[in-house]
């Protein structure tokens, strides 16, 4: 058997808790309960609950970053801006404890909030931007400069409120993959208007993949 | 000086604290000691802070169901669109404590989670729905029959989740009037793709009237 260190130990196996259970309900003595190991060993490693959460912050910030970077001078094709859906759902839905009540969990940890900002309000804002250029550029998609800005905000609320939107229209079940399938297929919803008749079947065929 | 009835003054006041203190953090000691009355007193009226909320979600339904509704028979306008979409703000504005975690708050409270289910999920889309259509049917908006089901839950997803945004963007400021105009422009942003040509001023000069 593989030897896992502790400390990844501890940060995956609190993802799969929060995600579980929620973040609020799952405290660091839940946490070295379910891994077997002393309170004390799991203190060595976290000060606290919120460094937990830091850390998986982070691997959420690299998973995205990874996957959405565009080589220089690399074309874009009609399959990145698939590969780019999925990547936003499966990230939403690995990291999904976040999104329950991400403003509550950003007001209770600072060094979160501050990155969280950097990175959603300032570097993504500005890779999503250059996708829409390229797409653009490609004649796949025909909007005004202008309009890049509030459509690009319009997919980030619907992805990131989907899991709570669905939360409130499912009260009480629990949310699944075919929920991010739904929220994908919402995203395409508001890109729909702006594709240019070539690519159109295209774009159909894509969006029936998400179909439940 | 008017007698308003304890019953009322306690739903009015509470409201204005949930608003700028969140419902999770106020007390029905902190409801009775901001109105100068005992907490016996406050008890006579409601058994518990749930009772208190449930019926500020029922001002809230009454306040968008009575400006949303059309008389049997009665033509739209571009300027109803303009008051649906200030309804829409005026009611989060007002009523704002119960989107900063609405899924949290519906998950303690089982009769609220009821109506507000029945409510948004079954009433207010069937209205929303119906709403689109008279603005397809005077030329105003083009888009399919199949369009106007994911455009709604844009519309609704953006409202809903719009101070719950602008509060993860700039953290620790409070909600203000100006994030609502900027909600209003958002949600304008969703519908401009659809808007017939003949109505494209009227709207663009509409969306002027909601910038900062």
């Amino acid at each position: 058997m593989s030897r896992i260190k502790t400390y990844d130990r501890i940060v995956e196996e609190s993802l799969k808790l929060f995600n579980e259970h929620g973040e609020r309900n799952i405290t660091t003595n839940h946490i070295s309960a379910h891994l077997g190991i002393s309170p004390g060993n799991l203190y060595y490693h976290f000060r606290n609950k919120e460094e937990i959460v830091y850390q998986i912050f982070r691997q959420y910030r690299g998973f995205i970053s990874a996957r959405l970077a565009v080589a220089e001078g690399q074309a874009l094709s009609v399959d990145d801006l698939v590969n780019y859906l999925d990547t936003a759902f499966d990230a939403m839905w690995r990291f999904r404890f976040m999104f329950y009540d991400l403003p509550g969990m950003l007001a209770r940890n600072a060094q979160l909030q501050q990155d969280y900002h950097q990175f959603v309000h300032t570097e993504l804002k500005g890779i999503l931007a250059g996708h829409f250029r390229e797409f653009i550029r490609m004649g796949l998609l025909k909007m005004d400069e202008a309009d890049i800005e509030p459509v690009t905000l319009n997919i980030w609320l619907v992805v990131k409120f989907w899991f709570a939107f669905e939360q409130t229209a499912h009260p009480g079940e629990p949310i699944t993959e075919a929920d991010s399938r739904r929220g994908v297929r919402q995203v395409l919803s508001l890109l729909k208007p702006y594709v240019q008749p070539d690519f159109l079947s295209t774009f159909t065929s894509l969006s029936a993949r998400y179909v439940d």
